[in-house]
């Protein structure tokens, strides 16, 4: 089937790739005329501006937005909504807030426009492994996509069956699955970004009680020097904590197992405070998602001025004075 | 080459089963005579004591003790070592705590003996898929008893080589590693079971978050029921987090997604706590492994002395009495 | 000077007495004629209703809500801001939601009327200890309301002034503080109760390790059996740690050394949430304050699903079998 | 009553004052000549040593020692014990680890020697406010150094009394408590220590959230410039959250509220550790006093190994190039 793909970025590229190696054809649009001509050159149908994107697909037309979340991706959803047709389909396949899906599932359904929301996870490596794909909106426009998302998806592989799911929904098994009303996808994606944080934070913890293995504080005949690439090798073959974070881990390490190229300032994204926030909202708790995150905000100062305060405190009843380690 | 296993439960048996079928002659011993007899069916030769045991096996004898860390372990140790000659090996296989194996190494040496822990990942999983091997000890005897490591761990396999590998090691590879000198092999288990402490908490809660989103105490129109079972299926492919605790979190939630067999009481061992012992002597702040730590130990309480005081508290300065929800 | 009370509750009453021990005159107002009566007999002037309250005010007419946050404090607001003047003004005393407090002030000041909030903290103890009272709003009407405030507040009493405060706004000294415009008065107390969290917890945490101390899972030469009681007793005077709160544990303490009387739940209000909200907003770490907030969500659950999960994998990892402890 | 001080340092020196100043003598010792020609000015009999000290004392001799927990306290110690005589009593008034004082107290058992160890709260403030001093030892022994404690504590003062104490122990109203058998007093000063950990977190959280309610992350009519100081203040009268921690935080704060002089390196002592490690074996969780420990950990480095470890799974996974903020 056809479909018009705008956001031509590290996500947005590859799905148009991967989509027309799967037979699809793409009409694409970018406001960076090279990420355009990159698709292009792998067969893409480059448009002018929604419009004439519009202009080029058969109805009803399905088009997925893959653009970074908050204002733009309001603004062009607003432009492009406005130039469909009843029976269109839009789809957000961006890190959009779940809320913001029901509000727009909830604006365009009055127009007849049926609103998809699809978490997408798969990073750089999506082009190549396929994507996960979590999908919120009506089971009609769902099914009419399924082309689509079968195609984006890794696929059974050679992923070890679960037993049990013979008689369930089989599209789980092939990499996506339809979560429910539109929102729903969304809010599983963030909700995987969220798990994602807490496991990068475990092995990141557990690596570093290693490394400081070898440091003086401690007593010299408890002091090791440990290799962490080979530990981080080790652990994908047979011990409980195998998974792709470690095995990228184990890339890593294998490079530079220092990581001198890293600053140690941990970027965060709208998913992981969403989840602590819905945590929240149903007073779940969250204490490993939340210092997950917390680390991250922490990484990004020097120093907090809640450390200042509590030097000031002790100060103020010890006389004491802090030293740099 | 042969090796004597004391301690055939869940673990020992299977690894002397799995030495078997690698061509490997274990001579076994137990004080459950069931066990001895599973093993015996399938070739292993039963010792009636440790004496016995060393008599059946050639110069240098290498026992594998796999019995529970603690008591039973020392007795055992001490026991078989005071009927060992110099050279002969003892290996302790166990989840023992890596300062009991640095005092124990230098106590044997003395008699000539040497020590090797080896922390043993796979569970019940591990005579099929094999088992992961943290060791550690001197050079020669790890080298010595390279057959019987390399036979346990699960090899290769179909796993996707790391690249920048290619002039390390390559025993980790093979899913075994010589961490150090007695005591880093026990270590470097206990940080493996520290991080599995970890991620297991986050996905445990993120599934609760998913779960919780169906809750009435949120309005009505931002509710999702999600199917649980699927989710962590659909993960398994192409998803940032895929793992193995994931691949068995989609098996138990497709028997049941409401996992109403437990309790919801949930142990630990000793690796979980002495990580955090380990962070806080070396000054590394372990947040998340702790904080998976305390869900456990929480777990088990029908209710804890603090929130008690939480609810004294409220009531004096609030006149708030305390409702259950 | 005079002012109008709607909600007469466990605060709005005690508020009113206050006033009136302090010459002012009150008008008062609620839906319960008993909480009325009794505020009539320590000389309030009750009003039929909002329209009435207000007529029987001196302009500018000042009305002091004290309800519950959330849906009555809105529909109050409204209905009395639909019968106010141009100049007159409106205070939030209750626990408001510091974005609502922007939006209300904005809509208010449209039609002239003047929107205050303030954080009120004192609990049952305030009609004796005074209300500490943090204010936002314009300065004009913060001025204005002066002598209100400086009633309600505890004054300088026999607490130790703080050096160093000589040339500055003696109004904190005084027990309130006007903290900027409108919704900085309820962050402030929003902030407030996201400490109080924090050191309930802390000496919660620290008591039950105290009480636990006498557990049989340590060995029998390490166990104390502590006088709880006593400890928080003797803290109060020249530790570090004394403060209101660990006053009031030792009261509840001396009272039931076992706080038998209490089932453990413990509820939350909106103040805990937002304060952790508010740290996200800001990319602040929070690990304490969020802790605090989770320990109070498990305890109003039997087991979480969470628990479950972790009992699940270990299962299906180990063929472990949780037993209660 | 007459008593033998070893060490003269912060606190040590203080207690020798405030004993001399309630009418005891004292006989010191500092391997500092200048401490101990302080203390003298003010009354004390300075020993050339041990033995000279023991010579100047009254039988029974008592001798506190106020000296760092470790190495040095073992080793003064067994000196001045194996100089005492049976009936002599020996009080470790530092911060020892209370297992130590387990050991302790058995070993100089057997030679007649009673061992007591007292947790010192207090510090620079003590010689003015008093030492709130929580006891671990023999009944005897802590009966015949009544007057002693009695001296060092608070005393009742201003502090309003507890309902309900009528007819307990005398002493915690003083601001001395006897615990129980030798640790227990160093056991209730370590968590006495951890709780302060836990305290000082909060409010070091809270202020700094309000600190960064101006920063341009948030929308600017969400952003408000708190004045910190005024809000420390207002705090102290009247709210939920009063403490002698606040009372300390509003004298740093009016000295200059952005606490320039202060790095943010926070150190930490033992008992903040040894608390999460009495947690741990009492199977308590201790989320707080936890968190509050690893901060300060935290604020002693520049980046930490798991930060960037972070990175390097984000940059594996996504791509992601990560910026300082």
């Amino acid at each position: 089937m056809d479909i018009g793909i705008i956001g031509l970025g590290r996500m947005g590229g590859n799905i148009a790739r991967r989509l027309m190696e799967g037979g699809h054809k793409c009409v694409v649009l970018d406001r960076n005329p090279d990420a355009v001509k990159d698709v292009e050159k792998d067969g893409a149908a480059p448009a002018r501006d929604s419009a004439d994107m519009l202009a080029k697909l058969s109805s009803p037309r399905a088009v997925w937005l893959m653009l970074p979340a908050g204002e733009i991706t309001e603004k062009v959803l607003a432009e492009v909504a406005g130039l469909m047709q009843p029976g269109d389909i839009l789809i957000d396949g961006g890190n959009s807030y779940y809320k913001d899906d029901i509000r727009r599932a909830r604006t365009l359904r009055e127009k007849g426009i049926i609103y998809v929301d699809v978490g997408t996870s798969g990073g750089v490596w999506g082009l190549e492994r396929g994507y996960c794909l979590m999908i919120g909106g009506e089971e009609k426009a769902v099914t009419h996509l399924d082309p689509i998302f079968a195609c984006l998806a890794p696929g059974i592989g050679k992923i070890e069956r679960t037993p049990g799911r013979e008689k369930r929904d089989p599209r789980p098994e092939h990499g996506y699955v339809h979560c429910g009303p539109a929102g729903s996808g969304h809010f599983a994606k963030m909700i995987h970004n969220g798990i994602e944080y807490g496991l990068m934070q475990a092995y990141a913890e557990g690596f570093d009680i290693l490394r400081n293995k070898s440091s003086d504080v401690l007593p010299a005949d408890e002091r090791f020097t440990l290799d962490l690439a080979d530990l981080a090798e080790v652990w994908r073959r047979g011990s409980v904590i195998s998974s792709w974070l470690l095995d990228l881990s184990a890339i890593a390490l294998a490079k530079d197992a220092d990581l001198k190229s890293f600053t140690g300032s941990v970027a965060d994204s709208g998913e992981g405070r969403w989840t602590v926030e819905a945590a929240i909202e149903e007073a779940v708790p969250a204490d490993v998602l939340s210092s997950a995150l917390y680390t991250r905000f922490r990484s990004r100062r020097d120093h907090t001025f809640a450390e200042k305060l509590l030097s000031a405190m002790r100060y103020e009843f010890g006389g004491h004075v802090e030293q740099k380690k």
